[in-house]
């Protein structure tokens, strides 16, 4: 069984669920757990650390929110979640660190979800495959019709 | 049932068995079916059409070397493939292309395997990645000791 351990990156956009299944049928298939991991690019990060204005109440509505999307998120999957994960940073390392942290053996992420909260998941497979601790599977998402 | 088709590209050195493990070990999971593919980076590809010398004998031998790696490998994996393919052209290119021909669900592929035969896939992971007609798993695959 080679996926025991899968970290899931979402976006928490409506393209999530469709990533989300997918690495909700990994787990079934293999029998493995699932660690979802959503990261909220600091406005510091983004920005070079260079923001002129107080930024906390604003990511502390992000983290809020996100923490909702991602309830949402669980309730629509038919399986068990071992952990969900709001954190702030970079979101490659972020992803790479809770990766290594929880011994992933898989990491899945969308791939091409462009529009959004944020930039999150788009050309971010290609800095997630870079320095992965583990084998990534890139979920294509295409943009809504919207 | 996500993965039904499946297309695994391999560069054909000694760690292609093990990415070639995984993507078996998905077929099994989902009762998909594999079609095996190497790119042979045809030179004039590779060096812009610029090539002073006949190199058709060199890819001849390199097609016939390609071919008999490709028979090791299949007799190694415990479940049977359905078509192997060795072709010539631009690698990210014929791999989309064997993809879109066979409605591949999921393109398996190896990463950071940057030793071996030619350049294949190394960085080529990031390269299956952008355009692919489906979801893509990059198998992480370490330099060999050696």
């Amino acid at each position: 069984m080679p996926y025991q351990r899968i970290v899931l990156a979402v976006d928490l956009t409506d393209e999530s669920i469709k990533v989300a299944n997918k690495a909700a049928a990994m787990c079934k298939a293999f029998s493995g757990q699932l660690v979802i991991i959503h990261v909220i690019e600091s406005l510091n990060y983004a920005y070079g650390g260079d923001v002129p204005i107080d930024v906390s109440d604003i990511q502390e509505q992000l983290q809020t929110t996100a923490q909702q999307r991602m309830e949402v998120l669980v309730d629509q999957l038919d399986i068990p979640v071992e952990s969900t994960i709001v954190t702030q940073g970079g979101i490659e390392s972020e992803i790479h660190r809770v990766a290594e942290e929880n011994n992933a053996d898989l990491i899945v992420v969308g791939s091409h979800g462009r529009h959004g909260l944020a930039l999150l998941l788009g050309s971010t497979a290609n800095g997630v495959l870079h320095g992965a601790p583990c084998d990534v599977l890139a979920v294509r998402v295409h943009k809504s019709e919207a």
